[in-house]
C-alpha cells in the first residue's frame, strides 16, 4: 500500500468519528458513577417528591383563608395541628384553619399553600394572625414537580456530573448502567526516547508524550494503557501495535514525526489485517502530520512527536473520537471562554492555526496573551490556559479581537 | 452559646479561608499524579533538552554557509555525515558542510542551524543544493530552551494537568510529593430523609445532597466520606459530628434548613470543644442560612437542605476553602464563560443572587437562558450549565446583558 500525503480539513477528519462504535456497558455503584456516561434512559420509581412538600417554615393553609389579609387587616386562623417531618399528617385542613409545618414537611389534606412564619403572629396555642395572603401552590413543591415517573429523568449518553449523581440518588438508583471506560493504548516511538527513570545520555530525551497523553485520556474518561517505547524497528513496532489493538479500544502512537518515521508507521499499518488509512495529514498547525486509520473497527492514531503538537491534536481531533467511544451523546457542555487578544497575531492561510494562550484579567476584562514558542517546548503548554483557533482563510488576528479560548 | 442570625457578605466569608491550613504531603507515582497539587518546587535533573536539537528533517549547517542562497543562486554544500538519533555525532560541521539530520536529532559540533529538506536538493551522495538561507538557531531547540536545571520547572501549589504530567516526566520525576487528598465528611440530617436504597414512604424523600456534594468534593480533588443520615436528635448529631471531625479534614452537614434544625446545629457546635462559629448566614440566594464554624482548626459547614442551595453554596463558598485545604496556591484557572442573557432577570438588592443558566449557541453567539425554579428542584441543576451572579446593588439584568457564567 503506497500512501501519499493528502491533507484534509479538520471537519473532514471529524466526520469519521460516527463510524466508530461506543464500548459496552457495565454496572457501577452510584458512588463510583461520577464522570461516567449512561447507557440507558433513567426513570424514577417514585414521583419526586412523592407528596406536596413545603419549601418554608410556616403554616399549611387553604390559600383562600388568607385572601385579603394585610398588616392593617389580618386574618385569624385556628391552628388545627402540627406536621411531623417524614410522615403523612393524619388530619385535614379546612377553611379558616392552619397547620404548623417545617421546610420539607408534607402538606395535609385540604391545604394548598404555606404561609411563611415571618408573616404570622402566634396569638395563643390555637390562634394565629396572618398579615399577608398567599396564592394556591405558594411555597409548595407539588408532587412530581421535580421528576415524574412517566418521563425520563436522565437520557442515555449523559455524562454524570454531581447534580446528575444527586438526581440518580433521588430516583433510587444504587447501581447504574454506564459505558465502561474505554482503554486507550499509548506507544512512544523513536530511538532517541528513553523512559522517565533513565537519565538521558547525549542526544536522548525522556518520554514526555506518554505522560501528557495519559493525562488527557484520563480527563476524557478513558483508561490509558502504556505500551512503552518502541525503537525504530519495523517488526517491534508491528508487534506492539498488534498487541495494543488487541488489548485496547483505541491506540495512539506518538513520535515518528520525521518523514522517515511516518513512512514507517504507514508501512506497519499496511501490514495489519483489516486496516485502512482514513486520514494522512490534517490542515492544522501544529499537527499536520497526523495519521488516522481504522483497524478492525478501532481507531488508530499516528500523532506527531513534538510534545505540544501531540497534545493539541489530542485536544482538537482525538478527543471527539474518544467522546464517541465513551458513549457521550448529549452535547458536550464545553463552552469556550471569550477573551480579548492582547497583541496582533499572524497566521498562515490554508490551515487552522491553534495558538496557545495565557489568560489574565485586566480592568475586569479577560485578556488572551499568545504564548509563542516551538511546538517541541512542553513548557509553553504549562504556561497556557487554553487554545485559540485561527481559521483557514484568516491571515491573522488584530490586537483587541475577541477570541474563543478552548480551556486546556 | 446564644447566636443570632448575622448575615455576612460572601467576600467577608471567603476572607476566613486563609485561616485553615493545607493537609500534609504524600508521595505518589507519576501515573497517579493527575489532579494532585505539588507540595514543593520541581527542578529538572538535566537541561531539557540536554543538547541542541533539530525541530525539522533536513541538514545541520553553519547558517553562514547558506547566506545569500536562493532559487536563482543556490549554495552548494558537502554532506559530511548523517546524524544517528539518540546519539552524539562524532564529527564536526565546518563551513561549506552539511550533515543529514532528522527531527529530534542532536546537532553536531560546529552546526548552529538546520535547513529543511524541502529547501534542498541532493545532487549526489556528497553534495546538496540549498535554495534558502537560514538564520543561526533556526529550526533548533537550544540546550535548556524548554527547562533549565537552575530555575524551577513547576512551583509549589500547582495542580497537575496533563501538560504538567508531561513536564514532570521530562524532569525525570517518577514519584512526586503532593498534598494528600483531603477527606471531607458528609452528613445529612432530617427525619424525612431516607437512604437511596429505601423506597420513600409518605412524607419521606431520598438523600440527594450526600450524593451531589460527594460529586462536588471529588471534582475539587477531595475524598468524600459519607457519615449517613442523622435523625433530628441532638445527641446522635453531636456524636456523628465529633466522629466526622476526628476522621476527616472538613465536615459538611446538609439539611436542617428549617429554623428549628438550624438552632439544633448551632446548639451542637456550642457543645463541641475548641469550636467557634465564624459565619451564621451569608447575603446570597440561595444559601442564606449557611453556617461556618472552626472546630479544632477544621472547617465545619452547616449547608442548607434544599438540593440546589447546597450545591450552589458548595460551588461559590465551600470550594475556595477546599482549594485552600488541598494546598492550591497558584491562581485557580477557572475562567467564566461570557454569554448574552436571553431575557430580563429581576433580582433583590442587598444580596448576591446566583441564577442557574442553560447555555446555547445562536447565530454564533453564546446565550444564557435563566432556569427559574424552586431551589428544592435538583432537576433545575441538571438542566443548568452554570451559574451567574447578580450583584448586591443590582436590581436585575436586562435581556442582552453580557453575563459571566461559572460552569457547573
Amino acid at each position: 500500500m503506497k500512501e501519499f500525503f493528502n491533507v484534509e480539513t479538520i471537519e473532514a477528519v471529524l466526520a469519521h468519528a460516527p463510524a466508530f462504535t461506543p464500548v459496552e456497558s457495565e454496572t457501577v455503584a452510584l458512588a463510583e458513577a461520577l464522570g461516567r456516561v449512561l447507557t440507558e434512559d433513567i426513570y424514577s420509581d417514585v414521583d419526586i417528591p412523592d407528596f406536596d412538600r413545603s419549601t418554608m417554615d410556616g403554616f399549611a393553609v387553604k390559600a383562600a383563608s388568607t385572601f385579603g389579609a394585610s398588616e392593617a387587616n389580618p386574618a385569624y386562623l385556628n391552628v388545627c395541628g402540627q406536621i411531623k417531618m417524614g410522615a403523612r399528617p393524619d388530619f385535614t385542613v379546612h377553611a379558616g384553619e392552619a397547620a404548623k409545618i417545617s421546610t420539607g414537611g408534607m402538606l395535609p389534606e385540604g391545604a394548598d399553600s404555606v404561609i411563611m412564619v415571618e408573616h404570622t403572629d402566634q396569638l395563643d396555642d390555637t390562634t394565629i394572625e396572618v398579615y399577608r395572603s398567599v396564592a394556591p401552590g405558594q411555597h409548595v413543591i407539588e408532587k412530581g414537580e421535580d421528576i415524574r415517573t412517566s418521563s425520563p429523568a436522565l437520557v442515555k449518553g449523559t455524562r454524570i456530573r454531581p447534580q446528575e449523581a444527586g438526581l440518580l440518588a433521588a430516583c433510587g438508583k444504587t447501581e447504574i448502567e454506564v459505558f465502561r471506560r474505554p482503554m486507550v493504548g499509548i506507544l512512544s516511538t523513536g530511538d532517541e526516547v528513553v523512559p522517565v527513570d533513565r537519565v538521558p545520555a547525549d542526544g536522548q530525551i525522556r518520554d514526555i508524550n506518554a505522560h501528557s497523553l495519559s493525562g488527557q485520556v484520563l480527563e476524557a474518561g478513558g483508561v490509558p494503557v502504556n505500551f512503552g517505547i518502541v525503537k525504530d524497528n519495523r517488526d517491534d513496532l508491528m508487534e506492539k501495535c498488534r498487541q495494543a489493538l488487541q488489548l485496547t479500544d483505541m491506540v495512539m502512537i506518538s513520535g515518528g514525526s520525521s518523514v522517515g518515521a511516518r513512512d514507517f508507521t504507514v508501512d506497519v499499518l499496511a501490514g495489519l489485517p483489516d486496516t485502512g488509512i482514513l486520514v494522512h495529514g490534517i490542515s492544522i498547525s501544529p499537527g499536520k502530520p497526523t495519521i488516522l486509520a481504522s483497524s478492525g473497527g478501532k481507531a488508530f492514531w499516528g500523532l506527531p512527536g513534538h510534545a505540544v503538537s501531540a497534545m493539541v491534536v489530542f485536544a482538537v481531533v482525538v478527543r471527539p473520537f474518544l467522546d464517541r467511544i465513551c458513549g457521550l451523546a448529549v452535547t458536550q457542555r464545553r463552552f469556550p471562554v471569550q477573551a480579548t487578544l492582547s497583541r496582533n497575531l499572524a497566521s498562515a492561510q490554508g490551515r487552522v492555526d491553534y495558538v496557545r494562550v495565557r489568560l489574565f484579567t485586566e480592568n475586569g476584562a479577560i485578556l488572551a496573551e499568545p504564548i509563542l514558542g516551538k511546538s517541541g517546548l512542553i513548557n509553553t503548554m504549562v504556561k497556557a490556559d487554553g487554545l485559540i483557533a485561527i481559521g483557514m482563510n484568516t491571515e491573522g488576528l488584530d490586537k483587541g479581537a475577541i477570541v474563543e479560548v478552548l480551556p486546556l
